[in-house]
C-alpha cells in the first residue's frame, strides 16, 4: 500500500528520531537509499552495522549531496550551524524538514540558509521514548503519533503534500499550523510539563540525602511518572528552553499563578476549593481518552501490577 | 502457601482498596468471612453481587461486630467519625487498621475512640489505579507494592506481626516507620507531585478555552501523566491536602524555590545551568529503576506504541 516516495533520504544527527525514521521508512519500501551524518564515528559506525544508513559521512555536507529530503535530527541549538553547512550542498528541488521540538527558533536559525529552489517545511513528531541514541529507535514509533508540519507562507504545496505523504506512511497524523501557534500549544503540552517533572525530582533529590533511600524506594505513580519525563536527554532539553523561551515563561507564570492559589487553599484549610478544583480536571482527563490519545485501561492498561493513584 | 489469617475481617469502606482486599483474600484464602460497610445502597449490593462480601450491613457498628480485624477504606476526613461509631462494638482483641495515604491526621482522629484490649496499626498501601468503587478493585493491585504500617509506641508486636503478614500475604512488601515520618516521605513521593499535575491540568484547561481541543489533542507522554494523575479521586485528595498540611506546604515551598531557580535560568539563557539540573535529575530516575519500582523498557514497557518525551 506504501510506494517510494523520495530517491535519496539524508538524516542529519543519528539519535533515536532519525533511527525510527530509519526502521520506518525500510519497512514500508518509503526511500531508495538513505544516507547519514553523525559527529561522532562510533554512531556511524552503529549506524552501518545496524543497517540504518546505506552510506554514512562525516561530515553534513557530504551526506545531503544528491538528497531530495533532507532531515534535521539534530539539537535545536545547533540547526543552524547545520543548516550553514549544508545550504551550498543542497540539490535544486530538494525538501529540508526538521524535527525539533521548537519551531520559530528553529526557522530563524535555518531559513535563511536554504537557497533558492529548495524547499524548507520544517516538522516536529510528538514521538518518543526516554531513551537516546542510534539503537533506541524502533519501526514503529511514529504509529498513531501526531506529525505537526509548520510550512512557511512561501512554501511550496506541492513539497509539504510530499512530506506529509511520507510522515503518514510512517503511520503518523500530520497536522500543519504556523510556528508562533505550534510553540505555544506545545509549552504546554509538553515543555512546561517537562520543567516541572525536572523540578521535582530536583527536590526529591534535596530530601533523598536526609531520608537516605526511602524517597526512591516508596515512588510510586505520581512521582515515578515524573522521573521518567525527568530522564529525557538533558541537551535536547536545554534547547526545547532556551528557544521556546517566551511562550514557557508565559505558561509558567499562568502555573505559579495557580499553584499559589492551590497552596493558599490548603494553608487555609479550603477544602471545598480544592474538591472544586480537581472535580474539574477529571474533565480533561476524559477529554484526552475521547481524542484517542490514550486508553481508559487502569493505569494505561500496562500489562505490570498497577502503580498507585492512592499513595 | 498462604493460611487462614483471620477469622472475620470487616472492610468499612468499599471502594478500589477495599474491592481488591477483598479479591485479594479470597484468592489467598485469608479470611474465613469477609464483612462490609458502605454508605450507599448501591454500593452495598453491588459488594454482595460481585462477592466482594459475605453480608453487608448499613452501619459500620453492625459490620464490625465479632470481627478480629477492621480495616478502615474510607477518606481520611471521615476516620474520626466511623472510629467513633465503632469503637464501643469493637471485639476484644480486634486489630484495627486503616489504608489512608496521612497517618498522624488518622491518628489523632482514629486512636481516642479504640478501647483498651483493641490494637490500633494504622497502615497505608502504595497502590491504587485512576479509578475507584467497589468494581475498580483486583485481587493483583498489591502485588510487588509497598504497604507501610505505622504502629503505635504502645502497639502490640503480636498484632502487628500478624497485619504484616496479612499484608505480604497479598502480595505487599512491607515495611514499617513513624507517622510523621511517613507524612514527609509520601509528601514528596506523591502528596505535592499530584498537587502539581492538578494545578498544570488547570493551567492548560484555562488554555484549552483559547486553542480549543488541540491541547488535549497533542498531548502526549509528559502532559498525559499528569492528566492520569489527576484524574484521581477528588475527595481522597482533597482530604490528603487538608490532613498531611505541614509537610505538604513544606516542599511545596521547596518546589518553588527550585523552579523559580530554573525559570531565572530560562529568562537569563543560562544553558549550563539547565543542562547540569538536567542531567543530575536523571541519576534519580537510575535509582528508581534499581530499586525495582519501575522497568527499564521504553514507556514502562507497554505494549503500544511509545508515546514522546521528545515533543
Amino acid at each position: 500500500m506504501s510506494a517510494l516516495l523520495y530517491d535519496r533520504v539524508a538524516l542529519i544527527g543519528l539519535g533515536l528520531i532519525a533511527s525510527s525514521m530509519a526502521h520506518a521508512m525500510r519497512w514500508k519500501g518509503l526511500a531508495r537509499e538513505i544516507t547519514g551524518h553523525a559527529r561522532s564515528p562510533e554512531t556511524r559506525a552503529t549506524a552501518l552495522e545496524i543497517g540504518l544508513c546505506d552510506r554514512v559521512f562525516a561530515t553534513a555536507a557530504e551526506a545531503v549531496e544528491g538528497a531530495d529530503l533532507v532531515v534535521l535530527c539534530v539539537p535545536v541549538g545547533v540547526m543552524g550551524a547545520i543548516a550553514a553547512e549544508i545550504g551550498p550542498h543542497l540539490a535544486p528541488g530538494a525538501t529540508v524538514t526538521d524535527v525539533g521540538s521548537v519551531k520559530q527558533a528553529v526557522i530563524d536559525a535555518v531559513a535563511p540558509h536554504i537557497p533558492a529552489g529548495v524547499h524548507f517545511v520544517p516538522g516536529h513528531p510528538l514521538a518518543g521514548t526516554e531513551h537516546s541514541g542510534p539503537r533506541a529507535g524502533f519501526a514503529t514509533l511514529f504509529q498513531n503519533r501526531w506529525w505537526l508540519l509548520t510550512p512557511l507562507p512561501g512554501s511550496d504545496p506541492a513539497a509539504t503534500a510530499r512530506l506529509r505523504a511520507l510522515c503518514e506512511a510512517m503511520g503518523a497524523n500530520v497536522d500543519e499550523m504556523d510556528a508562533p501557534h505550534h510553540d505555544l500549544v506545545l509549552a504546554v503540552t509538553s515543555h512546561t510539563p517537562h520543567l516541572i517533572a525536572y523540578t521535582m525530582v530536583g527536590v526529591a533529590d534535596h530530601l533523598r540525602r536526609v531520608t537516605e533511600s526511602e524517597i526512591v524506594k516508596y515512588s510510586a505513580a505520581g512521582f515515578r511518572d515524573f522521573t521518567r519525563i525527568a530522564a529525557s536527554d538533558p541537551t535536547m532539553w536545554r534547547d526545547v528552553f532556551l528557544t521556546n523561551k517566551d511562550a514557557t515563561l508565559d505558561i509558567l507564570g499562568r502555573f505559579t499563578e495557580e499553584l499559589f492559589m492551590l497552596q493558599r487553599a490548603i494553608r487555609m484549610g479550603d477544602g471545598q476549593q480544592l474538591f472544586d478544583y480537581f472535580t474539574r480536571t477529571r474533565a480533561i482527563r476524559r477529554g484526552i481518552i475521547e481524542a484517542g490519545q490514550d486508553t481508559a485501561a487502569p493505569d494505561f492498561g500496562r500489562g505490570a501490577p498497577p502503580s498507585g493513584t492512592h499513595e
